[in-house]
């Protein structure tokens, strides 16, 4: 049920991008009962004119390594999940990908289950 | 007063990308009492790496010819008239164009009447 | 907290879209507690196919040089608020761009405090 929006800065390798989204998936899977199957990312490279970010808010210091991830998922979890979730996601990617935790964002943007249909035209959970 | 953003896999023709456009638009005016002149939607196209899906969640066979629509509107619309909204896109889809009902996915993004402006700085619903 | 995404037409300077992005971004701190250094923001430029508009919806004259904000920040703003807000962005565009007020659409999406890491794998404001 989560639709995954990824945006970064251009210049990243194939490798790299799919890397960012395997990640992003399996943290998921593994904090917030997404189910495994349950993927769908659009991922975004913009140049640094269109790719705007503040290098210093809450004293976090952003380079352009940034990765920002706004996830649509059904409403519900607890917030003890959705701080699992961000703990899950900034770490494997310092761990597999050595993005610096710092230039990990991450939005998300709540709905109700019958606000989704996943093909045939039906409501997947309502 | 929605905002639809669309997106898929690069490779169709502009006519393609028009008429898909038209029928997400028209199927939201007939089932879900959009206003004919409300339309504002932003279309996207991605190579394989940067649009991922999963070919087989939930049973549904998907194919690079997959759209995934995401609308942004007023909330209120019941369960009923969302299913209704599902049904006719992905009808419309497959009647004009030949996209298999499998491959649209769609999700909604629900906001209050406030948060809206249309133009001229001033709020369009309130 | 907002994550900011601006959307408009191809065509435009560097120096044009880096103007847009930040009086979007000083017309939010102006009206509604925006922090000055919470600035997020993605820009993507369309062609004439992908980015649609009605040119006359609500009887509001649009042109090609339409810009649509979409902005995803925590709930709880006023009406009011939101309408200050919606008329600063206008007013600054106008003066400092020359932009048509009739060509500003604005949406926003309103989510939990919690809904966000900006980051080191922590909930920001939870």
């Amino acid at each position: 049920m989560p639709l995954v929006r990824i945006s970064l800065i251009e210049g990243k390798t194939s490798d790299y991008i799919r890397a960012v989204g395997d990640i992003v998936h399996n943290s998921m899977v593994e904090t917030i009962n997404c189910p495994p199957l349950d993927r769908f990312q659009i991922i975004s490279e913009h140049n640094k004119t269109e790719l705007i970010y503040d290098p210093n808010y809450l004293g976090i210091n952003r380079t352009d390594n940034i990765i920002i991830i706004q996830i649509t998922l059904n409403e519900g979890r607890t917030t003890d999940l959705k701080k699992a979730l961000y703990a899950r996601i900034a770490q494997m990617l310092e761990e597999k990908l050595g993005i610096r935790p710092e230039d990990v964002l991450i939005s998300l943007i709540e709905v109700r289950k019958e606000n989704w249909s996943f093909g045939r035209g039906v409501a997947s959970y309502a």
